[in-house]
């Protein structure tokens, strides 16, 4: 269960990971403690949006995984082995067994159809929903990704990152960004008016992928962007509260030393 | 077969249609002559990337549909009853029975699910492929809408539509947005070294999801883009040969009067 997750342990014994430059300490492992060390790995920074859309869905999954750091800074994902999976030279990679994936949204529809039977069973749709839930879900997906991210990821660089990198923000980049983020959520507004998620009245993959490029918004300093909208909000303070995505944040807040 | 796609027939009996505003002329059926009337509609132009995508996997799949007009330059797609299936304002807006979607790449995947046993059978990974297949195909069919479509879709606006549109060409968007679709391709040129296609050895909905934009840019006058690089080159003259796109090429050049 969501609620056992007992958080970051160190793992000692010899992980079959990729041959990318080695971390100066071991792997950490996600675990819940409840079950074996799984054979998922999952290679980037928590801080990462895309990398946190993954690692939000395999809590919700209940998948035990490695997270392995990739050090953007040393410019890892730049490496040649790194790019063997991550041709873009982006993050996350992800690793499942022989299995090698990329691009975060790709890596979350295959771990709900590899892991159906584990942990939240309706990320892409009821079990027994059928082809239309899922397609339901698939619609609001695409939302967010065709929708939602290109300009609440500008946003999310502009508010959170620029000031982190020490790089000036741009004011009109800001301004042009939270005005098309604000006609993507007035939709929204409408849709969860009818609806208590977006995909149906389940939460869904469609809602947490929302959830890392959200939550930077927020703490941006555009809480309101959310909050003025009645039904925003209130889908919002719902899907940010899982246990999931609290566990999320406090990985985040908190990185391990790698 | 698709070698038997027949083309354009006007449609006499009664569609079980939205009620929008009514084309001045019957719907439009696509039909491959050897079916029944399916209950498949498709609301917007044929020249819209997004709308031939839609129809470019319908015609692979050798499903029959209706085509409706939604006219753009009278804001049809801003009218109440489009925005009830479509909430973005955006085509197209697609119709099965009483399941209504939007987003192209989700109506896709629909598509692909619902009509399984159809047409190409290997859209989503070959049949018995299992979730790794179609995960391949899923990875790339996000790189397309994630890195290949933001870039593309601003050089198919300022390339082919706004000259249509009167509209002056912003030289520096170009210049910035040719740039970064240069590096999306490079990757590409890498991955079809040893692939055939982008998801393996089969032509895929990631494959097909790349023709709408490809061919506006290859219009537009950036052919080099793609015959520059080798793989680049091959890949393309493959999959825009298949009678699926040359005929939805066919429809965007000759579009039916409504």
């Amino acid at each position: 269960m969501l609620a056992t997750l007992s958080g970051y342990r160190a793992v000692s014994r010899r992980q079959r990971t990729l041959p990318f430059p080695s971390p100066s300490r071991s792997p950490i492992a996600w675990s819940t403690g409840t079950q074996e060390m799984g054979s998922v790995t999952v290679y980037g920074p928590p801080i990462s949006p895309a990398v946190s859309r993954v690692v939000a869905c395999l809590l919700e999954k209940d998948v035990v995984f490695n997270l392995v750091n990739i050090d953007m800074s040393k410019a890892q994902h730049k490496s040649p082995d790194f790019l063997k999976i991550q041709p873009f030279g982006q993050v996350p990679a992800f690793q499942d067994e022989h299995t090698t994936l990329f691009e975060s949204r790709a890596i979350c529809r295959y771990i709900c159809d590899k892991y159906a039977d584990r942990g939240n069973r309706s990320l892409l749709g009821r079990r027994g929903g059928g082809l239309v839930e899922r397609a339901h879900v698939e619609q609001w997906l695409e939302a967010e990704g065709q929708s939602f991210s290109p300009p609440s990821s500008t946003l999310v660089f502009q508010l959170a990152f620029a000031p982190q990198m020490g790089l000036p923000q741009d004011a009109a980049a800001i301004l042009l960004n939270e005005g098309k983020l604000a006609k993507v959520l007035d939709v929204y507004e409408r849709r969860l008016e009818e609806s208590r998620f977006l995909a149906g009245d389940m939460f869904s993959l469609a809602d947490l992928s929302h959830l890392p490029n959200g939550h930077y918004v927020r703490a941006g300093g555009k809480v309101e962007l959310f909050t003025s909208r009645k039904n925003v909000a209130r889908w919002w303070e719902e899907i940010s509260m899982r246990p999931s995505w609290k566990k999320v944040v406090e990985m985040q807040r908190a990185p391990p030393s790698f």
